[in-house]
Protein backbone atom coordinates (compact mmCIF):
# COMPACT_ATOMS: atom_id res chain seq x y z
CA UNK A 1 0.00 0.00 0.00
CA UNK A 2 1.91 3.08 -1.17
CA UNK A 3 -0.05 5.96 0.35
CA UNK A 4 1.48 3.77 4.14
CA UNK A 5 4.91 2.64 3.13
CA UNK A 6 5.24 6.57 1.44
CA UNK A 7 4.47 7.66 5.42
CA UNK A 8 6.49 5.02 7.03
CA UNK A 9 9.49 6.25 4.70
CA UNK A 10 8.94 10.07 5.60
CA UNK A 11 7.86 9.72 9.38
CA UNK A 12 8.96 6.05 10.30
CA UNK A 13 12.45 5.88 12.33
CA UNK A 14 14.41 2.46 12.11
CA UNK A 15 16.26 2.54 15.30
CA UNK A 16 17.76 -0.33 15.16
CA UNK A 17 17.43 -3.56 12.88
CA UNK A 18 14.71 -4.90 14.40
CA UNK A 19 13.03 -1.56 16.20
CA UNK A 20 11.00 0.73 13.69
CA UNK A 21 9.12 3.75 15.70
CA UNK A 22 6.20 4.59 14.04
CA UNK A 23 4.66 6.44 16.76
CA UNK A 24 3.97 9.73 14.75
CA UNK A 25 0.84 8.41 12.88
CA UNK A 26 0.07 4.49 14.07
CA UNK A 27 0.30 3.59 17.54
CA UNK A 28 0.36 6.86 19.97
CA UNK A 29 -0.10 10.02 17.57
CA UNK A 30 -2.60 8.48 15.60
CA UNK A 31 -3.54 10.00 11.33
CA UNK A 32 -7.36 8.17 11.63
CA UNK A 33 -7.78 8.87 7.80
CA UNK A 34 -4.85 6.87 7.08
CA UNK A 35 -6.24 4.14 9.32
CA UNK A 36 -9.28 4.59 7.61
CA UNK A 37 -7.51 4.23 4.26
CA UNK A 38 -6.00 0.79 5.66
CA UNK A 39 -9.45 -0.64 7.28
CA UNK A 40 -10.40 0.02 3.25
CA UNK A 41 -7.74 -1.77 1.31
CA UNK A 42 -8.15 -4.78 4.03
CA UNK A 43 -11.95 -4.99 3.45
CA UNK A 44 -10.74 -5.03 -0.52
CA UNK A 45 -8.10 -7.74 0.31
CA UNK A 46 -10.04 -10.20 2.63
CA UNK A 47 -13.46 -9.63 0.54
CA UNK A 48 -13.57 -12.81 -1.16
CA UNK A 49 -12.93 -14.65 2.64
CA UNK A 50 -16.63 -14.86 3.81
CA UNK A 51 -15.77 -13.05 7.43
CA UNK A 52 -17.95 -12.34 10.38
CA UNK A 53 -15.74 -10.80 12.52
CA UNK A 54 -12.93 -8.56 12.89
CA UNK A 55 -11.00 -8.94 16.04
CA UNK A 56 -8.16 -7.26 17.66
CA UNK A 57 -5.89 -7.03 20.70
CA UNK A 58 -5.42 -3.86 22.39
CA UNK A 59 -4.12 -0.81 22.10
CA UNK A 60 -2.43 -0.73 18.91
CA UNK A 61 -4.30 -3.04 16.53
CA UNK A 62 -7.89 -1.05 17.87
CA UNK A 63 -7.88 1.96 15.01
CA UNK A 64 -6.81 -0.26 12.10
CA UNK A 65 -9.25 -2.72 13.08
CA UNK A 66 -12.96 -0.34 13.38
CA UNK A 67 -11.70 1.03 10.39
CA UNK A 68 -12.07 -2.25 8.79
CA UNK A 69 -14.71 -2.97 10.62
CA UNK A 70 -16.56 -0.24 9.98
CA UNK A 71 -15.83 -0.90 5.80
CA UNK A 72 -16.96 -4.39 6.15
CA UNK A 73 -20.04 -3.64 8.51
CA UNK A 74 -18.70 -6.03 11.14
CA UNK A 75 -18.60 -5.73 14.59
CA UNK A 76 -15.08 -5.86 16.39
CA UNK A 77 -13.94 -7.60 19.05
CA UNK A 78 -10.95 -6.39 21.27
CA UNK A 79 -9.29 -9.00 23.29
CA UNK A 80 -8.19 -7.92 26.22
CA UNK A 81 -4.30 -7.90 28.11
CA UNK A 82 -5.68 -7.60 31.41
CA UNK A 83 -8.70 -8.72 33.16
CA UNK A 84 -10.14 -6.81 35.51
CA UNK A 85 -12.65 -6.69 38.23
CA UNK A 86 -15.56 -6.81 36.01
CA UNK A 87 -14.27 -8.99 32.99
CA UNK A 88 -13.95 -12.36 34.57
CA UNK A 89 -16.81 -14.58 33.97
CA UNK A 90 -17.27 -16.84 30.45
CA UNK A 91 -13.62 -15.85 29.67
CA UNK A 92 -10.87 -17.91 28.12
CA UNK A 93 -7.42 -17.17 28.23
CA UNK A 94 -3.81 -17.70 26.91
CA UNK A 95 -0.08 -16.92 27.85
CA UNK A 96 1.14 -14.69 25.25
CA UNK A 97 4.93 -13.12 25.38
CA UNK A 98 5.70 -9.45 24.52
CA UNK A 99 8.96 -9.20 23.02
CA UNK A 100 8.12 -5.04 23.18
CA UNK A 101 7.38 -5.17 27.27
CA UNK A 102 9.79 -8.30 27.45
CA UNK A 103 7.44 -9.94 29.48
CA UNK A 104 4.60 -12.27 29.21
CA UNK A 105 0.53 -11.36 29.51
CA UNK A 106 -2.46 -13.21 29.85
CA UNK A 107 -4.48 -13.01 26.10
CA UNK A 108 -8.59 -12.59 27.47
CA UNK A 109 -11.60 -13.14 25.34
CA UNK A 110 -15.07 -13.48 26.27
CA UNK A 111 -16.76 -16.70 24.70
CA UNK A 112 -20.06 -14.78 23.90
CA UNK A 113 -18.42 -12.29 21.84
CA UNK A 114 -17.55 -15.22 19.18
CA UNK A 115 -19.78 -17.79 18.12
CA UNK A 116 -19.13 -21.14 16.60
CA UNK A 117 -18.37 -21.05 12.67
CA UNK A 118 -17.20 -17.41 13.14
CA UNK A 119 -14.91 -16.44 10.33
CA UNK A 120 -12.62 -13.81 11.74
CA UNK A 121 -10.21 -11.84 10.25
CA UNK A 122 -7.57 -10.48 12.85
CA UNK A 123 -6.53 -7.28 12.44
CA UNK A 124 -2.80 -6.14 14.37
CA UNK A 125 -0.63 -2.91 14.08
CA UNK A 126 2.46 -4.18 13.84
CA UNK A 127 3.11 -8.65 12.92
CA UNK A 128 6.85 -9.62 14.34
CA UNK A 129 7.42 -12.85 15.74
CA UNK A 130 3.98 -13.83 15.44
CA UNK A 131 3.41 -14.36 19.85
CA UNK A 132 0.11 -12.29 20.05
CA UNK A 133 -1.02 -13.89 16.48
CA UNK A 134 -0.80 -16.99 17.46
CA UNK A 135 -2.23 -16.52 20.93
CA UNK A 136 -5.34 -14.67 19.44
CA UNK A 137 -5.73 -17.80 17.34
CA UNK A 138 -5.18 -20.41 19.98
CA UNK A 139 -8.27 -18.58 21.85
CA UNK A 140 -10.35 -18.20 18.61
CA UNK A 141 -10.12 -21.95 17.50
CA UNK A 142 -11.12 -22.67 21.48
CA UNK A 143 -13.97 -20.55 20.91
CA UNK A 144 -15.19 -22.90 17.59
CA UNK A 145 -14.08 -19.93 15.14
CA UNK A 146 -11.89 -20.25 12.29
CA UNK A 147 -9.08 -17.53 11.29
CA UNK A 148 -9.91 -16.82 7.83
CA UNK A 149 -7.38 -14.07 7.26
CA UNK A 150 -4.42 -11.91 9.12
CA UNK A 151 -4.13 -8.34 8.44
CA UNK A 152 -0.76 -6.55 9.97
CA UNK A 153 -0.53 -2.93 8.80
CA UNK A 154 3.12 -3.30 8.91
CA UNK A 155 4.86 -6.69 9.09
CA UNK A 156 8.36 -6.89 9.78
CA UNK A 157 8.82 -9.90 7.49
CA UNK A 158 12.46 -10.55 8.44
CA UNK A 159 11.00 -11.60 11.90
CA UNK A 160 9.95 -15.45 11.74
CA UNK A 161 6.36 -14.17 12.51
CA UNK A 162 4.66 -13.98 9.17
CA UNK A 163 6.55 -17.21 7.61
CA UNK A 164 5.00 -19.44 10.69
CA UNK A 165 1.41 -17.86 10.44
CA UNK A 166 1.52 -18.71 6.40
CA UNK A 167 3.03 -22.51 6.77
CA UNK A 168 0.53 -23.05 9.21
CA UNK A 169 -2.13 -22.35 6.62
CA UNK A 170 -3.31 -19.08 7.36
CA UNK A 171 -3.65 -15.93 4.49
CA UNK A 172 -1.77 -13.34 5.73
CA UNK A 173 -2.08 -9.99 4.61
CA UNK A 174 0.71 -7.05 5.28
CA UNK A 175 0.41 -3.64 3.91
CA UNK A 176 3.78 -2.42 4.26
CA UNK A 177 6.22 -5.58 4.34
CA UNK A 178 9.31 -4.12 5.58
CA UNK A 179 12.27 -6.25 4.28
CA UNK A 180 15.36 -4.92 5.95
CA UNK A 181 15.97 -2.32 8.37
CA UNK A 182 19.25 -0.42 9.51
CA UNK A 183 19.43 2.91 11.35
CA UNK A 184 18.28 5.12 9.18
CA UNK A 185 16.98 2.63 6.68
CA UNK A 186 14.02 0.56 5.90
CA UNK A 187 13.67 -1.30 3.35
CA UNK A 188 9.80 -2.78 1.66
CA UNK A 189 9.43 -6.35 0.19
CA UNK B 1 -28.16 10.18 22.54
CA UNK B 2 -31.12 8.18 22.22
CA UNK B 3 -29.55 5.50 19.99
CA UNK B 4 -27.32 4.72 22.37
CA UNK B 5 -29.02 4.95 25.50
CA UNK B 6 -31.90 2.52 23.94
CA UNK B 7 -28.99 0.47 23.33
CA UNK B 8 -27.66 0.70 27.17
CA UNK B 9 -31.15 0.20 27.82
CA UNK B 10 -31.70 -3.10 25.66
CA UNK B 11 -28.05 -4.75 26.53
CA UNK B 12 -26.49 -2.92 29.07
CA UNK B 13 -26.53 -5.08 32.61
CA UNK B 14 -26.31 -3.02 35.98
CA UNK B 15 -24.16 -5.76 38.01
CA UNK B 16 -24.46 -3.31 40.96
CA UNK B 17 -25.47 0.49 42.22
CA UNK B 18 -21.80 1.28 40.77
CA UNK B 19 -20.51 -1.13 38.40
CA UNK B 20 -22.23 -0.91 34.26
CA UNK B 21 -21.40 -3.79 32.01
CA UNK B 22 -21.54 -2.75 28.12
CA UNK B 23 -19.29 -5.45 26.91
CA UNK B 24 -21.43 -6.38 24.01
CA UNK B 25 -21.26 -2.93 22.35
CA UNK B 26 -18.64 -0.49 23.78
CA UNK B 27 -15.45 -2.42 25.33
CA UNK B 28 -14.96 -5.93 24.58
CA UNK B 29 -17.44 -6.48 21.39
CA UNK B 30 -17.68 -3.27 19.92
CA UNK B 31 -20.55 -1.91 17.61
CA UNK B 32 -18.28 0.52 15.37
CA UNK B 33 -21.15 2.09 13.55
CA UNK B 34 -22.63 3.42 16.85
CA UNK B 35 -19.31 4.18 17.90
CA UNK B 36 -19.07 6.53 14.28
CA UNK B 37 -22.06 7.83 15.66
CA UNK B 38 -21.27 9.33 18.88
CA UNK B 39 -18.16 10.70 16.99
CA UNK B 40 -20.67 12.19 15.13
CA UNK B 41 -22.34 13.68 18.03
CA UNK B 42 -19.56 14.34 19.73
CA UNK B 43 -18.41 16.46 17.11
CA UNK B 44 -21.48 18.39 16.65
CA UNK B 45 -21.26 18.98 20.31
CA UNK B 46 -17.88 20.59 20.31
CA UNK B 47 -18.14 22.22 16.65
CA UNK B 48 -17.80 25.63 17.74
CA UNK B 49 -14.88 24.60 20.33
CA UNK B 50 -11.78 25.60 18.06
CA UNK B 51 -10.23 21.90 19.19
CA UNK B 52 -7.32 20.82 17.45
CA UNK B 53 -6.35 17.54 18.47
CA UNK B 54 -8.52 14.43 19.99
CA UNK B 55 -7.27 12.69 22.55
CA UNK B 56 -7.87 9.57 24.48
CA UNK B 57 -6.40 6.89 26.95
CA UNK B 58 -6.12 3.31 26.14
CA UNK B 59 -8.00 1.75 25.41
CA UNK B 60 -11.31 1.66 24.95
CA UNK B 61 -11.57 5.03 24.51
CA UNK B 62 -10.15 4.56 21.27
CA UNK B 63 -13.01 3.59 19.02
CA UNK B 64 -14.90 6.29 20.22
CA UNK B 65 -12.48 8.74 19.85
CA UNK B 66 -10.87 7.26 16.59
CA UNK B 67 -14.74 8.29 15.31
CA UNK B 68 -14.66 11.49 16.49
CA UNK B 69 -11.05 12.71 15.13
CA UNK B 70 -12.23 11.26 11.54
CA UNK B 71 -15.41 12.94 11.80
CA UNK B 72 -13.61 16.79 12.69
CA UNK B 73 -10.67 15.53 10.44
CA UNK B 74 -7.95 15.93 13.26
CA UNK B 75 -5.47 13.73 14.33
CA UNK B 76 -5.91 11.52 17.77
CA UNK B 77 -3.33 11.10 20.50
CA UNK B 78 -3.36 7.54 22.34
CA UNK B 79 -2.20 8.23 26.00
CA UNK B 80 -0.32 5.14 27.23
CA UNK B 81 -0.81 3.16 30.42
CA UNK B 82 2.11 1.10 30.05
CA UNK B 83 5.52 2.46 28.51
CA UNK B 84 7.75 -0.19 26.45
CA UNK B 85 10.68 -0.16 25.50
CA UNK B 86 10.37 2.05 22.53
CA UNK B 87 8.60 4.76 24.25
CA UNK B 88 10.69 6.00 27.02
CA UNK B 89 12.23 9.17 25.34
CA UNK B 90 10.79 12.74 25.59
CA UNK B 91 8.03 11.62 27.82
CA UNK B 92 5.84 12.83 30.98
CA UNK B 93 3.84 10.65 33.06
CA UNK B 94 1.42 11.11 36.07
CA UNK B 95 0.07 8.63 38.36
CA UNK B 96 -3.79 7.52 37.97
CA UNK B 97 -5.70 5.27 40.24
CA UNK B 98 -7.65 3.51 38.52
CA UNK B 99 -10.78 1.72 40.31
CA UNK B 100 -11.71 -1.15 37.95
CA UNK B 101 -8.23 -2.29 38.14
CA UNK B 102 -7.41 -1.51 42.12
CA UNK B 103 -4.35 -0.67 41.07
CA UNK B 104 -2.16 2.82 40.05
CA UNK B 105 -0.54 3.19 36.65
CA UNK B 106 1.43 5.83 34.81
CA UNK B 107 -0.28 7.56 32.38
CA UNK B 108 2.22 8.80 29.66
CA UNK B 109 2.21 10.94 27.12
CA UNK B 110 5.30 11.56 24.39
CA UNK B 111 5.45 15.54 23.96
CA UNK B 112 5.98 15.68 20.73
CA UNK B 113 2.91 15.12 19.74
CA UNK B 114 0.90 17.69 22.23
CA UNK B 115 1.64 21.70 20.95
CA UNK B 116 2.06 24.43 23.32
CA UNK B 117 -1.75 26.28 22.33
CA UNK B 118 -3.25 23.01 21.16
CA UNK B 119 -7.33 23.00 21.91
CA UNK B 120 -7.73 19.28 23.23
CA UNK B 121 -10.92 17.08 22.82
CA UNK B 122 -10.82 14.86 26.15
CA UNK B 123 -12.62 11.21 24.95
CA UNK B 124 -13.03 8.48 26.93
CA UNK B 125 -15.61 5.63 26.94
CA UNK B 126 -16.41 6.13 30.70
CA UNK B 127 -16.50 8.92 33.10
CA UNK B 128 -16.90 8.03 36.64
CA UNK B 129 -14.90 9.16 39.68
CA UNK B 130 -12.60 11.63 37.43
CA UNK B 131 -9.49 10.27 38.05
CA UNK B 132 -8.32 9.06 34.40
CA UNK B 133 -9.72 12.30 33.33
CA UNK B 134 -8.04 14.59 35.53
CA UNK B 135 -4.65 12.73 34.79
CA UNK B 136 -5.03 13.29 31.25
CA UNK B 137 -5.37 17.36 32.08
CA UNK B 138 -2.74 17.31 33.85
CA UNK B 139 -0.34 15.91 31.19
CA UNK B 140 -1.82 18.19 28.96
CA UNK B 141 -1.94 21.09 30.37
CA UNK B 142 1.97 20.44 31.26
CA UNK B 143 2.10 19.78 27.35
CA UNK B 144 1.18 23.23 27.14
CA UNK B 145 -2.10 22.60 25.76
CA UNK B 146 -5.36 23.88 26.85
CA UNK B 147 -8.58 20.97 27.46
CA UNK B 148 -11.39 22.82 25.76
CA UNK B 149 -13.41 19.63 25.77
CA UNK B 150 -13.94 16.59 27.22
CA UNK B 151 -16.76 13.94 25.88
CA UNK B 152 -17.55 10.56 27.54
CA UNK B 153 -19.92 8.09 26.00
CA UNK B 154 -21.18 6.91 29.17
CA UNK B 155 -21.11 9.11 32.41
CA UNK B 156 -21.95 7.83 35.81
CA UNK B 157 -22.96 11.26 36.78
CA UNK B 158 -23.94 9.81 40.53
CA UNK B 159 -20.21 9.42 40.64
CA UNK B 160 -17.92 12.45 41.66
CA UNK B 161 -16.17 12.81 38.20
CA UNK B 162 -18.52 15.07 36.01
CA UNK B 163 -19.51 17.60 38.37
CA UNK B 164 -15.55 17.72 39.47
CA UNK B 165 -14.45 18.36 36.29
CA UNK B 166 -17.26 21.31 35.78
CA UNK B 167 -16.09 22.34 39.10
CA UNK B 168 -13.03 23.04 37.70
CA UNK B 169 -14.17 24.98 34.27
CA UNK B 170 -14.00 22.21 32.03
CA UNK B 171 -16.82 21.66 29.21
CA UNK B 172 -18.28 18.09 29.96
CA UNK B 173 -20.36 16.19 27.70
CA UNK B 174 -21.88 12.68 28.41
CA UNK B 175 -23.96 11.04 25.16
CA UNK B 176 -25.36 8.93 28.31
CA UNK B 177 -25.04 10.43 31.49
CA UNK B 178 -26.62 7.30 33.92
CA UNK B 179 -28.32 9.01 37.03
CA UNK B 180 -29.31 5.68 38.52
CA UNK B 181 -28.24 2.00 38.70
CA UNK B 182 -29.20 -0.77 40.94
CA UNK B 183 -29.47 -4.05 39.88
CA UNK B 184 -31.29 -4.46 36.97
CA UNK B 185 -32.27 -0.78 37.00
CA UNK B 186 -30.47 1.88 34.65
CA UNK B 187 -31.86 5.30 34.73
CA UNK B 188 -30.69 8.31 32.87
CA UNK B 189 -30.15 11.90 33.79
Amino acid sequence: MELLKNRILAEGRALSEQVLLVDSFLNHQVDVKLMKACGEEFARRFADAGITRVVTIEASGITPAAMTALTMDLPMVIMKKQVSSILKDGIIQTEVFSFTKNAPYLLTLKTDFIQPGDRVLLIDDFLANGEAAFGAIRLLEQAGARVAGIGAVIAKAFQPGIEKLRAAGYRVEALAPVSRMAEGVIEFL
